[in-house]
């Protein structure tokens, strides 16, 4: 049994495809409506494949350069092998399908969700959700099937299916991350060209559309409110999509890295247990694939009875899904690892427990110190979006001195959302740096890994919720370009407005997971290039820790400035259809709503240029430019170490005061909807200080949908460049040593004599006190 | 003579003092103007004592607080004497002092300026000119005759004046860094106090006067408009002032730490040369003493002669004193290293040449290579200052560029300038990394320290530089209350002209030196403490990198709301003042200034309390936190190690954006003053587009003046904090070596000896290939 194991992940993941594949076929079966809102769903339909496509052209050069460049590094690294290359390819083409899937969808079921809503507000709910599924089952089932089928394919080729040494567990992991970057890589198309894209179709169909031309939002006589529909699927869907995907394989393949020392610490040959005796290694995976079936249990659990429900019963009907998943994760992470783990492992907690040459010397913990890594990570999850929720939330007291600051004009306005997304960093970071602390006091950078696994388990559940708003948004500009009762628009409006709660906090467990994903990357770079930690007392590493903390900073502004861009040519195709097709504003004549999609994709993908080599560029120029002038590769090693520290905490900072502030700015505008009360007068829309809240949301834009996510992804890919480059830095040079030589050193300690002898105990005591 | 080196500093700056109340009296000499001119600036001078005098109240309980907790301190930790509570004391007493001279000069200064602009432009220039120098020849004079001062009196105490052991400058090093806290605490009060207090008055007399009452800017109708006046020095003068002297002496006091630790890495004795043995000690406070010498000489040069001169010749003649004087300090950095260093110095470099125990050897360098590191310094002050002005200078591309985006309204003129600040980080920083790279490969952290005090040591030119802009601002509004004639107004523009680019550039200067400062405080601070450098890799210290990381970011928040309290409680007088007041609009009531002037100052006091108490209370919990529950001093070392260099990467990154942004949209709105073309029309004041820039502007207020300007202190304060209870961390273990034991170890090479042999030129080279 316990040597089924390995399959057992894969399994699950392909469980979870095949349900994905019923509740598609289910979404699709429901009613599509009538002719005008079927048009219209097959405009934003064909946008959203025009962009895909697209961008499929652009990724396939950028694959085929990768893959080269990678090639190359296999032929030079000893520990990194030609497979590496095939691994990114599917890896990209995983993700690429996974984001396609999502897309194609979600752009179904946003009209059968306008037409469920013609009947009911649960049947609504069931249809959007339902699309929603379909995008989280999805997304996650491909990351686990691909990461767990290319493990067994390599663990099969390079060591026969059975347990070796560390050292050639090390190449089948090098090998592996393989795959993790092909699916970072696409998310850097996904979620910056997404973000770019997203932005400027919307600032674009504003500017001519509402401001210069008088029309509504979503009016079909608008030539860019189509990209503006696909837009909100491009970035919130696909983007969000490949982030959480490259996020889920990322973790779990770097808590796999760290599994692998655990072995290694442990004498380098597990023998108590099953499992092949790689253990700690199978177990990231299996929680990830459990993972996907227990979210499949949360998203049905997802449902309202009432057609009387008002948001409240909505995210209610969510959360309950949500936290459910989230328990049956602990439980599912409790057994798992009472299960796989042997009772007590071994690990090295750097800079302590040093022997007389002033190595670490490894220490023996209870392995269920590694379950509570696993709350810690739970807990994050959980608590950063209420976090989020907090500082961008309706009605929460942040937003009401926005709207309060907006009476005294747009420059207060701005003050306060800016203050608030800076103010925002205060608990998330606190809350960062003690998972960090309290997982590695737990379980050192296993436990770091692992809480960072258990928390991306419900990745599922995470991305249901996610996708489901874009839907609902999307609905209700169906409802409104078809011209259905209003009824049918209130009932869109609700899960819309819960659409807005749910895409903030999943901003909020996007970076989370960016956040730990990255920790659990760098502390596996480390390992990899075995260089003695990062010191940043070492003039180079110091200079580059503030070259790295620059990076986002330059990203964010790059990020930014290409939305003006990009909207300034929509702004112009928008302005010359108005003036040159006859009848358009009369509605006889007929936009070309495809040229804006062509624009609005073309002027995306180019203007991600810059900011994607910027991310790619510097590791590789930090890594590779004092290595032609000679410097010792492991300073090398250390100085990039520094420079991935440098971007993590600047790019987690920025992450979350952009988000914040673009979420606060963008409810304090959407509060004058219902009226606000300011110096004891109800202040409606109109109003100047309903204005001035107005461009406030013109500044929170692309900060909380380009420049804000797409930090996550400048965090990861950075941490992943480093780790698939680390082997040409560091000569592993731990792993060399034989068994015989480690176990000299291990204080080996069977569970039974630990609990006659007080020696574990207090080398576990003394651990706590000093943590 | 060599001997006598120790009183040369001290000597040099009562010089500049001496010099300094020459040119002051010459200044107060001057003709004052007519009866309403000496009115408004008998009120500005009033206001400005008021504030003063509020802040001294506060600042003595703080004084006293502080003193009981060093006093504490010093009866707790070997190595700290109770004499820092003394040198506290006069550290914070000569800072405010300097402040006091300066405020009283500029305060002084602007109504004769005025007059003299009634002449000529060139008296003009002399007068203004000649307050700021008497302003920075004040800071700087009083800044090192404490320092050295003190030095004076400790070594006589502590070693009876003569070469005892590194542990003994150790005492007199640590005890005279309570100056230097004392200093830097004043400098918390004067830049965030003064901060807050500027905007504040600035903000409520624009937005009731202006905005409500439609009354122009600097009308004396305006009760707040001496308030506004009055904060133009206290934020300009007495905070630039404060900030550049606490730069000065930890820059100087930093170096002075480290230089100790290259006696103990050349065997605990300097035989080869006279200065008692302590020559490296000595040198950072010559280069302080000389390059007050130098400054006064340069600001002899600055003049011009045309009275029909513009704002060119007059930068001209402001660069020209600040070249020869940059030029200057360079010629006297290479005579003092040759007079005072040893040929060849031994120092450590960390991580590097180690021995088989992996502890780092010192290594022989040729002591030309710290002259080469004081280059590095001089670099980097000047180019900051040009990368400051292409960013945020009238007529340059990215200015261009905001007055662009201004006319597609609010939003985008802001997302234009917060990108431009952004940006504007990437050769900042990476000239700072470059220069933190290159003059620690040349001579170690003794370099970047030494790189630091020979680009402070220009500090009194900068400073008269700098002080000269608010002067000529107030100047101009005395011009404007007082009703001269436009040529008057016309000369006191284009000082104040001239005076915005040199506030802007003298700001990257302040950064720059904080940035350094905080290095060399840093480099300190781990060698005080004695741990093995400070290793990211280790969770907890990784989880303060974080939480430091974020302490900018929320500083700056809380920094920008305080601003936004104090402007409302000022606005709320003045709209009592115009209701209450009879005959006020017509200029018959007498507007009550005083109160105003009250109120800022009571409110900015107030409201920077939680912000200094951020700044200071962070690094006391990271260190006595953990004590409390008996972690390892080291390991908490490291911790807070990790804590200072997140502040300070954030906190520069921070400094450099908000000063950048606040700064480019400054200058945008003003470029509408003399029209500037947009899309091809000429677009002046009063058009939209100039409405969106001073939206652009009153976001950026805050930035350039407030929160920017205080990262400075935010990060100096940090690491002097840290660099006082470093003693009582680290166990100073390295010190207790005698020099037996280190002459054991060191690579003891004589320069001729080298000549013949390859064996330190083979080190160097070693060395330089590593770099």
């Amino acid at each position: 049994m316990e040597s089924m194991m390995i399959y057992m992940p894969i399994a699950l993941a392909a469980l979870g495809l095949v349900y994905m594949l019923i509740k598609k076929s289910w979404v699709m079966k429901q009613d599509a409506g009538d002719g005008k809102m079927k048009e219209i769903s097959d405009y934003i339909y064909e946008g959203a494949l025009a962009f895909l496509n697209a961008e499929y052209r652009l990724l396939a050069i950028f694959v085929v350069i990768v893959s080269i460049a990678l090639f190359a590094v296999s032929v030079f690294v000893e520990t990194t092998h030609w497979l590496i290359v095939i691994a990114f390819i599917f890896g990209a083409v995983f993700s690429a399908y996974a984001g396609n899937i999502g897309m194609k969808i979600a752009t179904k079921t946003n009209v059968r969700t306008t037409q469920a809503a013609r009947t009911s507000l649960p049947n609504a709910l069931k249809v959007s959700f339902g699309g929603g599924t379909v995008m989280g089952l999805g997304v996650a089932g491909l990351a686990v099937l691909g990461l767990t089928g290319f493990f067994i394919i390599f663990y099969q080729y390079f060591m026969g299916g059975i347990w070796t040494s560390t050292g050639d567990m090390t190449i089948v992991l090098e090998t592996l991350a393989g795959f993790s970057l092909g699916a970072e890589s696409i998310a850097l198309f996904a979620r910056v060209g997404g973000g770019i894209y997203t932005k400027a179709a919307d600032v674009g169909a504003d500017l001519v559309g509402k401001v210069e031309a008088g029309i509504p939002e979503d009016d079909p006589r608008n030539p860019a409110t189509i990209a503006d529909n696909v837009g909100d699927n491009v970035g919130d869907v696909a983007g969000m999509g490949a982030d959480l995907f490259g996020s889920y394989v990322a973790t779990v393949l770097a808590a796999m890295v760290l599994g692998n020392y655990i072995i290694r610490d442990m004498g380098g040959n597990i023998v108590d247990k099953g499992f092949d005796g790689i253990g700690p290694v199978l177990l990231p995976m299996s929680i990830a694939g459990v993972g996907i079936i227990i979210s499949l249990i949360g998203t049905m659990l997802v449902k309202i009875k009432s057609n009387d429900a008002k948001e409240k019963q909505v995210m209610g009907a969510l959360n309950i899904g949500n936290w459910v998943s989230i328990a049956l994760v602990a439980l599912a992470c409790f057994g798992l690892i009472k299960y796989m783990l042997p009772d007590t492992i071994s690990m090295k907690f750097f800079g302590e427990n040093l022997d007389d040459a002033g190595k670490a010397v490894p220490v023996v913990i209870d392995s269920m110190r590694v379950f509570y890594a696993t709350l810690v990570g739970l807990f994050v999850g959980g608590v950063i979006s209420s976090i989020t929720e907090y500082y961008t939330g309706l009605g929460k007291s942040p937003i009401l001195k926005i709207v309060q600051q907006s009476s005294t004009g747009a420059g207060t306005n701005i003050i306060a959302g800016l203050a608030t997304g800076m103010i925002s960093t205060f608990p998330s970071v606190l809350l960062f740096a003690g998972a960090i602390w309290s997982s590695y006091a737990l379980a050192g950078f296993y436990g770091v890994a692992l809480a960072a696994s258990a928390m991306m388990a419900t990745t599922a559940m995470q991305l249901a919720i996610d996708a489901f708003g874009p839907i609902a948004d999307n609905a209700g500009g169906i409802a409104e370009m078809s011209e259905q009762e209003p009824i049918v628009r209130e009932r869109t409006d609700i899960l819309d407005a819960v659409g807005n709660t749910t895409a903030a906090t999943g901003k909020g467990f996007a970076i989370a997971s960016a956040a730990l994903t990255s920790l659990a990357l760098f502390a596996a770079y480390v390992t990899f290039t075995g260089i003695d930690g990062i010191n940043i007392f070492k003039a180079p590493v110091l200079a580059m820790l503030f070259v790295g903390g620059m990076i986002p900073v330059v990203f964010s502004a790059l990020a930014m400035n290409a939305v003006g861009k990009a909207a300034m040519e929509m702004v112009e195709e928008v302005r010359r259809q108005f003036k040159e097709i006859p009848g358009i504003m009369e509605g006889t004549g007929k936009p070309e709503y495809d040229k804006c999609v062509a624009i609005s994709t073309k002027a995306s993908l180019k203007e991600m240029m810059l900011p994607g080599l910027l991310t790619i560029g510097f590791p590789l120029a930090i890594a590779f430019i004092p290595m032609i002038f000679g410097m010792d590769n492991l300073a090398i090693a250390e100085m990039l170490g520094g420079y991935m520290a440098g971007v993590t905490v600047s790019g987690v900072l920025w992450a979350i005061f952009q988000n914040n502030a673009g979420g606060a700015w963008d409810n304090a505008k959407k509060s004058f909807e219902a009226g606000v009360e300011i110096n004891g007068e109800m202040t409606y829309k109109g109003s100047e200080a309903h204005k001035a809240a107005v461009t406030g949301d013109t500044v929170g834009d692309p900060f909380k949908d380009t420049s804000g996510p797409s930090m996550n992804i400048l965090i990861k890919l950075t941490c992943l460049i480093g780790l698939v480059i680390a082997p040409i830095l560091g000569g592993h040079a731990e792993e060399t040593q034989t068994a015989e030589e480690v176990n000299k050193n291990v204080i080996q300690v069977n569970v039974e004599e630990a609990a006659k002898t007080d020696v574990a105990l207090n080398v576990i005591t003394m651990k706590e006190e000093n943590l």
